[in-house]
């Protein structure tokens, strides 16, 4: 039943784009799992792989697939495989740990120093199947929209970052709305915490932080964010600061709206160095700053269906597009636009694919 | 008893230097306690007022007198005060909380947004006498040698630094060997860390940090730092970095030789900005940052009392120098010269003065 | 504008019984606020009190005032007091902390060992007018319905149990459902529970609890417990157990119902000695067990404030029943029969008696 | 090289005893590994097993070999271990969890659902071999003292009940002298702690706790225990509670020890219910209660190591008797007399075995 060959969209070359080829489906090894991918959606990651930025250029080795983003069934398991079943509806952590380091010997696997990521490092998920080590391969609950499946990669992001410290009954930033922004707005309002504020230049972006449960919104290109936000809060500025841009004049803004005794947990990657003012930004500040790195394993996850189970958390707003996966390039520019927040490529089955 | 007027050592006016003069002896309201100063020690920020330098103009306000390390016995009590006696041997925390913002209303006194520090905002400890305000005393144990009375204030910010999270069986680098580096190399090692690196440049610092416990120095002029830490950590980096130097550079060389899910915690004020590679210094890394300001009130005093009470923890080696209040000329051009470590100047008494 | 005498209700003697008297206003010391009380509510203590049980026995030295919560307006300010003003609408911690322990000195004043309790230990509430130290009075935000301001005490000893540990994305067992069990309930929901499992065997108390957010209702005077809650989490247990009933044989099995290293947090206060297989219910477990006495000062009443400020937490269900302070007999009738949950007393105006 | 045949000390039977038989030595799996066991120590479940008292009757199923501390080197490698070398000396943790629960999956494999301990559950290390999963088989540093290699479990558990919570700067009351109390009262002063009780009945297992640095010695046959504890604490009762005895009465008195707000930390077993007050000793107390079991898996090993490996901890003065396997006879019969604290077995080599 599994063919030999599937349909795969490759980065083929050190080079700008992507292309559809065909490639030999993925060979078992004992303790893997052969996934037949119904969705995959699409990250500012994989925007960098297409237009081969210099983040590319340092990481990525081509020719392989992208893709670390995705749900679909099983279609076939490693002879050693235990207690999952042909047909099951799963997502994947891509994040593969190598098991031996310090970290992944002492609850931190999420920063193993030997991490190869799916996708990214090796052959991902935009493609008919998949291969993951079948410690990696999260069942999803019949009771999750079945929508939500891919997403679980970037939810997790902003399950990871929100609840790395207390939220209930404080006062947060979100600095930057793309979709992970926009997932812990809503992460945020669903685990107490009082006000939650979106500053976002994009107003696009800023109707969607509404969407999601954002209390106050910022536009940071027309607003005076910490005139804002002092005034909103007493002006103790805000207990928790949920930084998502990666640019660095937002993250240096950040620390000046975060109260004294804060926390602030970076999810956004800067391209480059950042400028602070570390006096007063961290140190007199007293702050508590947690750098924030894929999500654990497994405890994020956990999370993450708890709070997507009991329809406590809808994500349907996030996701403004749907496109086959052959239809990349659009989805591509449609993202770089800025027009886009979270698109799903759907590599199997008809149901949502817009013509 | 207590006359009406002191010596007392005065910033004068806005322009480097300072001077013996004779003042009033301060009157007491009803929750102050007057103390008979019998040693003051002198920190890097006395110096910096001597100095009369950016961060001076911009904070203090001539005439006062500075200082804020001092141990004494209580001359007089306001009429409302409880719980000391007459000649009680006390030292006092000089960051004095407003009682009624959010930081002190919630256990975080220590970033009280509203801090008035004594010494530096207000009359501190270079005097015959000192007001205090009664909450703000602390009994010192008999069993503690009286030599360090005066230094729980330096002492206590090593406390706080080291253990503002785990730090048993870890490996550690202190960053900067100034008095509160060497206080906090012996704060590690009696609280259980397994290696601690000491780095700095200056070779009597180096010999003192040894003298207090460092398992490993390394002279940043000469030594391959991230190379030698990588060699003995088994390539992982250190587990806990303590940041004391406030030396841009040096901050971000201790990012690069802290573990993927290390702690770091940032004492050293740095003068301007900082350019970090936050991606790699700190968000991939997964670190845990906390900026560390003054001490815990009052939990750090009773962890500090409870390091020195059984003798666990001997300070003398970073007492190089005591002299009588009125040679302060003396001290400054020691510290500024890199020969002291930290100097006791002795205000009442006659013991323990070098002539 | 103060009267020289107000009513109040006392406890006269050392019997059952409470009665109404005309008693003299407190006279304020200079750091004491006065408030005219608008309402006080009843709480099982205040039945204790009513009924002189062997608890009361051995707490309570009557004559004097019990009531200890309450909300109302400022009537008058002690000379030392500053950022409160006449007619300030306030609540406040009755636990008033000595300032001097060792708990009160490194945050924990909530369990300090020589606490005095407003109420309890010294007059409290339930009278026209209540004396109370300016430290331990909190202004009540405008944005928060006037009808919730006394039962701040209650919620806060809600909230404090709950967010004593990790709460979203976790299933939760609240064992007992009396007002502060269905405040907990409210609460896990708010702050990111997935599913909360109510124990109670009252069928109004139930049927409050469904109203208040409980996801599954289970009756352990017909329900299998352990089995109901073994089912609907997987076979693990509840991650985290709130212990709200103090009845011995429920806090037994409260531990059976919570899975291996989950979190259990007890305030129900049993009057007599427990069993308890300490082996398999904390020991082998792996479990964490936190004893809950009062509200934190005053960290949780500001996560209380959070809470409620926004509307997130609606607690008129819980409020059965409003009657004019004369009618307390009738209030400690209704809470013994089991027919009511929170009775509000009003004391002042006329707004919500219900006649 | 590896015989067909070993020697091992069986339990054979459902009835009291052991005897040394030839068995076949285990065949690997392919994530297995085999080790030639050097020294095998003695644990007090041994003795239960030994004598077959009620636990042994309801968890052990005879024939099978017991014994879970030991150490060794690796004799045989599965085809798919990595990172191992034939002749490498090694540990083990026992606790084979299952990889696969909620528990192993969010970090506590410690308390795994389904975990099978080997020497308990299955063959054991009380032989010439002993087969173990790769992923549970531990490196020991050639700087830690070879005669230490099989205590990393008994020393583990220690670890980890005292830094369970924070230990620097506190009281701590080791209730119980057993090896592993001894251990704890040495990884406590090693940590920090200020001052250690050491509660023991056995006169010379309180010369051995003031070996392993106690600082006061409590018998609690003709001390008064609290009396003692108060006047040395100020009144204030233990910050920690690390509870050894597993017996009824002692814990209760341990709590009653424990400082408002203080942590227990709780690792004997009790064979029976305990009656506890936890009015008193938990819920007013707002104490912090932790079940130990076992070891964190491998935080503690991390840990356990970094403390041993600089000789900062000495295990020599607990290891009362050395004996070859075949005399494990003797040995049972010195433990259970309070004679011996901890045994080792020689199994392979001669140095150390006392004739």
């Amino acid at each position: 039943m599994i063919p030999a060959t599937m349909k795969a969209l490759f980065k083929p070359s050190a080079a700008p784009g992507m292309e559809m080829r065909e490639a030999p489906v993925p060979t078992l090894g004992p303790t893997d799992i052969l996934i037949a991918v119904e969705t995959a959606s699409v990250c500012g990651t994989d925007l960098h792989i297409f237009h081969w930025d210099d983040w590319a250029k340092n990481r990525i080795h081509p020719p392989y697939i992208p893709g670390h983003e995705f749900c679909g069934t099983i279609a076939a398991l490693g002879e050693r495989v235990q207690g999952f079943d042909l047909g099951d509806f799963v997502s994947a952590e891509m994040h593969v740990a190598c098991g031996h380091c310090l970290q992944c010997r002492s609850g931190q696997a999420h920063v193993c120093q030997f991490v190869k990521i799916l996708g990214v490092d090796a052959d991902g998920a935009f493609a008919d199947f998949v291969r993951i080590p079948a410690s990696n391969v999260w069942k999803l609950s019949p009771s999750i929209p079945r929508d939500f499946g891919s997403l679980f990669d970037p939810f997790g992001n902003a399950v990871h970052t929100v609840l790395s410290g207390p939220i209930a009954g404080q006062t947060a930033a979100v600095m930057g709305c793309g979709p992970i922004g926009l997932f812990a707005i809503a992460v945020a309002k669903a685990c107490g915490a009082s006000t939650v504020f979106a500053i976002e230049p994009n107003p696009q972006r800023r109707a969607l932080a509404q969407t999601m449960g954002a209390d106050i919104l910022v536009d940071p290109t027309h607003d005076d964010v910490e005139a804002t936000i002092r005034s909103a809060t007493g002006n103790n500025g805000v207990d928790v600061l949920l930084e998502m841009s990666g640019y660095g004049p937002a993250i240096a803004q950040g620390f000046r709206i975060l109260r004294m005794g804060g926390r602030a947990s970076l999810l956004g990657i800067p391209s480059r160095p950042v400028e602070l003012d570390l006096a007063n930004a961290i140190i007199f500040k007293g702050a508590e700053v947690h750098g924030i790195n894929g999500r654990k394993m497994y405890e994020t996850w956990f999370q993450a269906e708890a709070l997507l189970r009991g329809g406590k958390i809808d994500l349907t707003p996030v996701i403004t597009h749907r496109l086959p996966l052959a239809r990349f390039d659009e989805a591509m520019h449609l993202l770089e636009s800025g027009a886009a927040s979270k698109i799903l490529l759907k590599v199997s089955g008809t149901e949502g694919a817009q013509p």
